[in-house]
């Protein structure tokens, strides 16, 4: 439904400097736009993005923050591109939209992010449902699937810039994969292609190219996605979530290995 | 000023997977806590960061977000450790608070993260004024400060999951550093420590260990910071900013050179 579809990478020419000597050269460039959420013609809030998959961004991005609870609350759903910037003009149901009334900005937190409105710290750290999933699955099957992610990985390859959040079924196999500058849009970008084509997100697992913070938990715990596994990092209010969510958080999953930091379910077997 | 220090990491016991087997161990993890900053007894925002140098985040943070136009405009600051988080109670003078009122939260764009109540694109995107500096450094200088970086990594080196921001001064001495688990939060930290410590910001260069989007721009070209090194990418958008404020900006610098993307003074030599 995009008007014109922005280009994700443009060509710079740039001098590179090595210690055998300069050169110029022309190289890619990931492009990055401010995206303007409006929900019933109001205006929600401007994320900064890759310009590629903004329908599954605009659905995740809605789905993650509270605003849906379904993708029928979304009636229509349409992706504009303006002399400054997108806008993801989103038409919700009335039921919906009094939601986000009543929330009135409590967008979620992110690191390095505000929590928009929130206006006490409880409601910082919001209840998180149990996730429920019957998945178990080998370390070993977890260690190769984010050893293929790099394959599938089409936007970075070319910048090196992107980060990427993969869905992984119980037998290791990536059936989605979604990109972005920023590694909480490439989540809700996953989590938003999973909404839209009725993926059952319990039946298998996430894989993130990033670290873990609470925030990737909370969005995963929303979307009842049962085990989360990061290249990078995690933090200690990432475990706390996790637990109490119930959702199993392996971290550093790298060549040597991979650390199952929490597994309530015990899903890693 | 905190009334208690929160720690910075802890450890967790998890299960280490490997090709040859699998052991339980003690391991590091970084801490993350909310942060909600009230200016004047009013909440403006929470923000999720590493527990570290919270004094130096109150500062940068309000001083990049366009709230204070000098240290002197915080008349007073407070760190309260809180049951639920932390608060950083900052008391304002009347102009300053006067204009947080009127910007009525137009938080400045970050990846992945709201453009908080700012209504229209035209605000997403702030104009910026050009920075002003004598600095001219060799590249090769850039590349070995970035060398440096891990050793003066603390934090980073005991949990792997904090990103860092450093200011080198003409000579490629490293002069300060400081780490969080968010990358805008890191910078924000060292360039609050620049203004509390009234350090010249356009006598140096800025490091940081991730990519560099175009906050991260934004925030030095405010700082007057005039050069910025990057371990891994840019944007388009980033591009463009540092153009418009007269920065250079070089990413991927790495053990095989460095990509000087854009230098429009001819910092570089």
């Amino acid at each position: 439904m995009d008007k014109k579809t922005l280009p994700i990478s443009q060509t710079h020419s740039m001098r590179i400097w090595t210690h055998e000597g300069d050169f110029h050269e022309e190289r890619p460039v990931s492009s990055e736009v401010p995206v303007v959420f409006e929900y019933n013609c109001v205006t929600f809030a401007v994320m900064m993005a890759t310009p590629a998959d903004l329908t599954d961004y605009a659905y995740g991005f809605s789905y993650t923050e509270g605003i849906i609870q379904k993708p029928d609350d979304i009636i229509y759903s349409q992706i504009k591109i303006v002399p400054k910037g997108t806008v993801a003009a989103l038409e919700i149901t009335a039921k919906a939209f009094h939601r986000l009334e009543t929330y009135n900005r409590t967008l979620a937190g992110r690191t390095g992010c505000g929590l928009c409105g929130v206006e006490r710290l409880d409601q910082a750290i919001r209840p998180l449902k149990k996730v429920t999933s019957e998945l178990k699955v080998q370390a070993e099957l977890i260690h190769a699937s984010m050893e293929d992610i790099k394959s599938v990985q089409k936007l970075n390859s070319e910048t090196g810039a992107l980060h990427a959040a993969a869905f992984v079924n119980g037998q290791g196999k990536i059936i989605a994969l979604r990109e972005d500058i920023g590694r909480h849009n490439a989540l809700d970008k996953l989590i938003g292609h999973l909404l839209r084509e009725k993926i059952d997100a319990s039946a298998g697992y996430v894989l993130i190219t990033s670290r873990c913070s609470f925030e990737m938990v909370q969005k995963c715990a929303i979307a009842g996605i049962p085990l989360i596994a990061a290249v990078s990092a995690t933090t200690d209010l990432a475990i706390k979530l996790a637990d109490e969510a119930s959702i199993t958080l392996i971290a550093f999953t790298r060549k040597e290995g991979l650390n199952i930091v929490i597994d309530p379910e015990q899903r890693v077997i």
